[in-house]
């Protein structure tokens, strides 16, 4: 069953090794099938050299039940499914735990909007989370991660923003299908680079007026983009 | 038409992906045919794997009216042609998101020049244009963005300055040939990195003297050089 | 003897090489036959490509004798042979100069559980030893650098942390085998490098709660782990 | 003439490029025919790539004249001549422009001996010479800066502190062979890379005690050296 989305999202597993995001077996990514109501994710702990799209484990997204796969699915499956049920819109998720985006996740900062770069895929500052609370990290833990980054985005559009920091943790991101939530893994961590590297070098706040970033995030995106080819992938 | 051009410059495009400036598809260069009043410039949102010398986009200096190409131009075309206008004697352009002169670009600081490396290829301080302002982000903003970088450049000659960095964007170099404005963005980014390294660990600033600036540029440029093979290529 | 020792503690060694941790020949693995008594190291100062099972060099835990082989052991054996006398139940042990790792090291500094990653494989700081005295560097300096480290450990369960760093030296780590001991080496200089990273960003300590470093360690280690598959490598 | 010390010589200089020491052709190795009193050299901006041991040029140690060869010499060849004058028993001496010993190097900065690691190579903090004049400057430039490394070396032996950072340009190391002055070289810059990451970190200085800094030296170097095999490459 769902053997296209199994491909795709094994396909964006093995993207994330190939951007230099997932050090080990530190990452996944999944995607869902909104009309069945069926997300597709990696397995946990097995190595990404011998990843196969029938190795994929399909639960279900009203409760996590598992219902095909010869593997135990990811450990942080219910931190997915809680976006997926929180964020509209979205086709896939993907977790890192990126150089960079770590870094900023570990010392509780948001990425601050320092330059253009940022501003073509992530419009304003990516937001840091507030810390799990011991009632939380001894509960539903996995649940509860994803409960408080929906509760960093209240009133925010996820696909205008479409990844967050969790706090001493690290990044998750999304998008509209698992491809692409594996590319914005990789833009988050390039921006997130590029981020530290002006912190370190900046003596202070040096953010990008809300007018350029306006302008840069809607050259790439939506009904006035004028970045790329017409009817082509935008990237 | 143009062939030659749009192999150079299809080569100088790849090269900046060899000299690993351009993460994704950030970056573009340029040629131009003076002569001709005609530019050949990478299409818009290509990806780099994939670009062939056909690909390219043939515009019109005086105005940026396509003349060729199956492809839409790229956006930072505008400022590809003002430079042209505004800087005599260069043959091409180059513009990236490499990683630390956009840390400079992103810190509006321009690099300093603290030693005999940065000396060899840039004649002094690397300067950083004042930020856009509204109107002019809001008007015709890619152009705009060529017009700043010529205010910067006021008195300045851009064949011995062969770059600059735009607050809160990037750098942009340029060159007697599209080639060589390549290989000038990696100049630059190797200089800034070495500049980013320094600045982290000195204490205060530590520019090298005027004395020691011109032996090093002269050492390479101009009819007093002695560095490299007579009449052979000076790098 | 000890074939089978011997091809697990060379393919450690070539381990190290593998996952950047040992520039030159700035590193080696040991395992431990602890019914026989006896200890299989590295020779000293033989480049990785060369490497063979067989010129692996076998001495006596007891005493450091070389029993069998055609080299010279790794002048760091007196090091390894007091880390298996002093933590019960280890079956390697490796020691690097890996980049980060031997900063903290040389830094003279623990490195702080920043997140989750850090306490998916240590749980706690990992500690970094007293500098040794005169007369320990005078005397059986390497002998003695395994004793300040079993000093450092008083109370500590070294499979809990299984890694340390030397001060002005750089990381010792240890496992169940020789392979696990590399791969202890390979997560202490990512969770190294993420430190270092966060250090240099964050304007004050942003240690993990206790809870959440349980919370992740045991998810990885003990009866109660939850990660990776049921009987498969948890890794 | 001199085809072994040719080949030697080019081999030592396609070192630089592996070792990632020298950028583009930012870097050049030399070695002396001490009975003939000539010196074999790089010559001067040929790319790495299509170097080979007849283009190597060969000069005469008392007065830098040519002897044979197609090329130019490198136009750091009167530095290396000068050091072959003032250090005895060297046979090779290379120049690069290496990254983080540059940044030493702009910072006008020595490299103060943080580890083990520095102290297993050279004997103390790796030198920063004083800034050149600006008569020694407008005179014989490359001579001079080869006469400021001797300055700073007035009372220490080069085979102990086999290298030095040219304040405002770069390092310099040599060796008793050419490929010995482009290992070091190599050397040099993994203890600068180890010293920039731990000078980030650590509030103060934290040198190792010159105990230590004996203890590792001479496990490696001289009579009483007990690291690597007998009779064989002590690397």
């Amino acid at each position: 069953m769902l053997d296209s989305l199994k491909k795709a999202v094994c396909q964006a597993n093995l993207a994330l090794r190939e951007y230099n995001l997932a050090p080990f077996t530190w990452g996944n990514v999944s995607g869902i099938d909104i009309s069945e109501g069926l997300v597709v994710i990696k397995p946990s702990g097995v190595a990404y050299d011998a990843l196969q799209p029938e190795d994929m484990v399909v639960v279900r997204l009203s409760d996590g039940t598992p219902v095909e796969g010869k593997y135990k699915p990811s450990t942080d499956t219910e931190t997915h499914l809680e976006l997926y049920r929180s964020f509209k819109g979205i086709g896939g998720v993907a977790h890192t735990h990126s150089l960079y985006a770590t870094a900023f996740a570990q010392a509780r900062l948001t990425i601050p909007c320092y330059g253009t770069t940022h501003a073509d895929y992530f419009f304003g500052s990516i937001p840091c989370t507030r810390e799990l609370s011991d009632q939380e990290i001894d509960g539903a833990y996995e649940k509860e991660t994803g409960c408080v980054i929906a509760e960093t985005f209240c009133g925010t559009d996820p696909l205008k923003m479409p990844g967050v920091l969790v706090a001493g943790h690290g990044p998750f991101t999304w998008g509209e299908t698992a491809v692409q939530a594996a590319l914005n893994a990789a833009y988050l961590e390039e921006v997130a680079r590029l981020a530290w590297m002006t912190s370190l070098l900046a003596q202070q706040g040096v953010c990008i007026s809300q007018h350029l970033l306006e302008r840069h995030f809607f050259r790439k995106h939506g009904s006035t983009a004028y970045y790329g080819q017409d009817k082509e992938d935008k990237e």
